[in-house]
């Protein structure tokens, strides 16, 4: 068994054959048929994505009329039928990509069956010089390329593209829809190569795309136009939005000149994924450098503690350095999805696992926060402070419910449920990587890696972990054909961890990553501190000043008001140096609770009253991607500690 | 000499003649003919109004070619040669209504020229049926009344009336312009009657208009239909919009049911002031309560330190309870003329001087800080805090700017010019009232007050002051009929005052209102502290706990980079009780500034790491009002009080 590295191909393992993604980069990712989640924590959002998210998708794309609209390009009832706003077709094809990794984990004939229809419907609506949407370009309707600031032509194109890069890893190159993302991406090289069209897409997302699709079927052209998108970009081409200037769309400067990313959150980390896999295939470490840099400081001051980024529901831009609102933290869905894929190819090119720190708190607490219980309500906005009680969604006019607090089965702008629905089926793939000495762990879930490393030889592990409810996480070596390197990261957070291998008695290891050398039949056990803490900010994030927050593990904690039905949220505090209690899974802390003050008419800026003697509490605290699945509510991560 | 009280008239003093602003509320309002003001803080911003501010209003309406739009419907080139957004029609109207009151406070014949030039100019443009609009109903232009949620056309005719109602009141009701606006006025009746076209503007501003022309005119159906306007509202018929539901255009629910003012800060407060106007002329109590009660409770918790409103930048709307960040504080400068507007009606009808307090503080601190000292530029925005350095407007594209925390020559929505520019024009008129027994001063500034009581003495004070850079108010009766009561407002932050009345000992008086009786010859002497002071805000704003804030009589102040060039005021903190200091008219704060911490790739909510010892430092402090006029800079209001 082996995987072919400078030539696309497919591995014949069992029903699942992939395309292992191939990188110029230090580690070498694995394909989903080489890491299986077997159980807990991500094995169960995984269920819950195919057995509810990925149907509620599809039911809400026909209800919303986003797949009909191909039905009516096909039809030749455009634009009189259209439904939706412009850029809608890319949630069919990001709901088409999430159907495909997960049939690619878990081979269904229907889903598949579904792929083919939905693959054909595009392929009809394909024009004969490669142009495909249902917005543009037929009587009625705008022209092509019309408004590439706003247009989302090149979006689109990019998302069908990534589900074409994902089919070839999954079921191989020979494929109807390899052959659709390989048409558009000529119609895109043919259009927009320099000496033609030398225009841009307000939305970034063909970058890596094109890159993608380079990687698995080797066309360099692909790379190419890509690298033009990115030097194109930052020279203030695509004028003023709504939202402000060229900031908006990452067209203020280019990206090889910014200090930290700016802008709307979403394009600005996906325009950084397509830049980072530009340089990586091509070699531009000075490219590389500059997207590290401004993404270690966008992680340093522009990073909410969920991971989220995003603090302006304005334009849904980044803020400046520190301006971190828990009450008005954006941190869309989708930025967070966007994270963990510019996080993960800097960990894969670096090997730094402090972007595997990143990944885990974004997955833990955004990612997994997004979808309802029932996989059937989405969070697009992941706020930190919910003040007012949160509003029931309308089913039935979903449109513009973003921020009442509670998750919406759709909207007008459905990005979200889509993105977490393609991320959550490829999610195996973002756990480990390989490399000629052996097999790093990045995340932990209980479950199975068998890999065959670049340099010829192959290991099966088995993981065994109840992650992150216990700090556990054991390793066995069921097969290798040699002596193997085993990497184990140790969180950021991970104070205490110890290490035993082989038996032997645990040793300390410090955050970072830890290796042993192993063979068949070797176990490794890693035990990671989740006891719950308390974390403090930086004192320049003034939004959250005198607060603390608690976190277990990689998990966020918040107080919800369905747990403290006597206790106001606004009114409460903790004591200063008051440590987390867990007992029987739950995890408590000692409050305090101030009476309401009579303010009617009050001016709030006197602080000359006397301040009422406040009662003792016992706050009840709940994982933070569990918020907001019981009802109306209330809810706070950072809670004030007492200054008293 | 008397005054009409109950038909429209004219006093024939001087040059000025003036329509007193009739009500039926507590206290009388004054004219701009018996309010002068002579020289100190609010003299100078009316000389830069006149000097300044109106000429720059007049140069870039006909620059972006807004006047230019009603010369083209003459010309019947619209809609070809229609320039900017659909409302610019009003800011023409608000630019005239400026230009109304400053030829009423200090006549101009180039002036007046101009008003009756532009008069001329509307009434060539008003259609037979009184319609009036330069960007509808002509050919290739969308149809009157189609889109009344966004059209702006009722909002347009509010601020024309408006204009109409300064004239009257300055110049006399037998007038052009005064005709004009009982002609869209009468249309506007005729069409928005009950029975008629049902709708009603996304905006309000008609209604308090209507009620206005009503007060000049004694036509009783402007009034029923500004009721007719009020209790249409509220019934969620305006559909969504782009900023989320109903809310934004206060249509959720009728205003008689809220509890807070909610949505768009503006038209919240235009409707408000509209809503008490409909109420104290009908009698209509339980009306005013509702819209006391929810200022009163956005006065409690929706409110910034300066008096501004409006704390979310999308939609320019309110927040949630105690959702204030200072970073992210909208608080347009329309909210405060608005919300000037609102607390002088309340102040008129209930004679509760807490009213005025308001309106004092966002006079000093968002009206009087929108103009640039050259009167050239203007802040839109209000922020509390200014991160990231400043950015240069570019004169020549102005379109967007509103965040750049430099203040812009002009706007593509340039509301906040032409509205601080009428209000300081028309400021004389918020400084005092009369009612039967005697004068109340409500505003401090040195002038003449010759007020012609309702019961029908008249009294003549002069008021000496160099409020509010000192805290000594002397008011002189150098005339009165008989012995009459002149109330003092002492200031809700003005713990220690004292007043000497007729040469007595200095009397320590409390908050609210002082009153004696006066006869002509006497001389009352009021002492307000006006030293510098710390101030604290509620715990539940989130956004500034931990910190505290200096203001200075009304004034607050602020920390500016340019001041302390040594100083990063992100690391700053000020020690726990520490006082202001001021020498020789500079406030200075003792402060401490952290190193800046080595920070490249950190997470920031990690804490652990030894905080490095902060060296001491000398804040110097500015007045809010005057930041950002000496070149880019970043700013703060609040300061972290240092936690050790």
């Amino acid at each position: 068994m082996t995987t072919e590295r400078t030539e696309p191909g497919v591995d014949g393992r069992g029903t699942v054959a992939a395309v292992r993604p191939r990188t110029a980069g230090r580690y070498e990712p694995l394909g989903l048929g080489e890491v299986r989640i077997g159980g807990g924590f991500w094995a169960d959002r995984q269920r819950l994505n195919r057995d509810a998210i990925i149907p509620h998708c599809d039911e809400w794309l026909e209800r919303a009329g986003w797949v009909e609209n191909f039905r009516a390009a096909v039809a030749g009832t455009l634009p009189a039928a259209r439904k939706g706003r412009l850029f809608t077709d890319s949630d069919v094809y990001k709901y088409v990509e999430a159907l495909v990794w997960e049939t690619g984990r878990e081979p269904a004939p229907s889903s598949d069956q579904r792929i083919r229809e939905l693959t054909a419907l595009f392929r009809a609506t394909l024009e004969p010089d490669g142009y495909l949407n249902t917005f543009y370009g037929r009587d009625g309707q705008p022209e092509r390329y019309s408004d590439l600031a706003w247009g989302h032509e090149l979006y689109c194109y990019g998302h069908l593209i990534q589900a074409a890069v994902a089919r070839a890893r999954t079921t191989g190159p020979d494929d109807d829809l390899v052959a659709l993302g390989v048409a558009v991406a000529d119609h895109v090289c043919a259009t927009f190569a320099d000496g033609a069209n030398p225009g841009l897409c307000g939305h970034p997302e063909i970058e890596t795309a094109l890159v993608e699709l380079y990687r698995v079927t080797g066309e360099r052209r692909y790379l190419e136009q890509a690298r033009v998108f990115v030097d194109r970009r930052g020279h203030d081409t695509l004028g003023d939005t709504m939202y402000g200037g060229a900031s908006y769309y990452q067209d203020r400067r280019p990206i090889r000149e910014l200090d930290a990313f700016e802008g709307h959150a979403v394009r600005a980390l996906y325009l950084a994924a397509g830049a980072v896999d530009v340089a990586v295939e091509t070699g531009d470490d000075a490219l590389l450098d500059a997207v590290r840099r401004q993404y270690d400081r966008t992680l340093a001051r522009r990073t909410f503690l969920h991971g989220g980024m995003g603090s302006h529901h304005h334009g849904e831009t980044y803020g400046a350095d520190f301006e971190l609102p828990s009450d008005r933290a954006y941190a869309e869905t989708c930025a967070a999805v966007a994270s963990v894929m510019l996080a993960w190819r800097l960990l894969l090119v670096t090997g730094e696992e402090r972007y595997a720190d990143v990944i885990e708190r974004a997955l833990y607490n955004v990612v997994a926060t997004c979808p309802a219980d029932d996989g059937r309500g989405f969070h697009y906005v992941n706020t930190l402070h919910r003040r007012a009680p949160s509003l029931v969604p309308d089913a039935d006019n979903p449109s513009l419910f973003r921020t009442g607090g509670m998750r919406s089965p759709w909207f007008t702008t459905s990005c979200c449920p889509t993105n977490v629905a393609r991320l959550l089926a490829s999610l195996g793939g973002y756990l480990a990587t390989a490399d000629d000495d052996g097999v790093q762990l990045h995340q932990y879930a209980a479950g199975t890696v068998s890999a065959a490393l670049p340099g010829g030889a192959a290991v099966r592990l088995t993981v065994t972990t109840r992650y992150p409810d216990d700090g556990v996480v054991a390793v066995t070596v069921d097969a290798a054909d040699r002596p193997v390197e085993l990497s184990l990261r140790v969180p950021g957070w991970a104070s205490g961890a110890t290490l035993a291998a082989r038996g032997g008695a645990p040793d300390p290891v410090e955050p970072g990553r830890v290796t042993v050398t192993v063979v068949a039949g070797d176990e490794v056990v890693l035990t990671l501190p989740v006891a719950p803490r308390v974390t403090v900010a930086d004192p320049r994030i003034d939004a959250v000043r005198g607060c603390v927050a608690v976190e277990r593990g990689p998990v966020l904690y918040c107080a919800e008001s369905v747990d403290q039905p006597d206790v106001d949220l606004d009114l409460v505090a903790v004591a200063p140096g008051v440590t987390p209690v867990e007992a029987g899974g739950v995890v408590e802390l000692a409050g305090l609770v101030a009476p309401a003050p009579d303010e009617a008419g009050s001016w709030p800026y006197d602080g000359a009253e006397p301040r009422p003697e406040p009662r003792a509490v016992t706050l009840r605290l709940t994982p933070y991607h569990s918020w907001g699945n019981r009802g109306v509510s209330t809810m706070r991560v950072w809670l004030p500690a007492d200054p008293a």
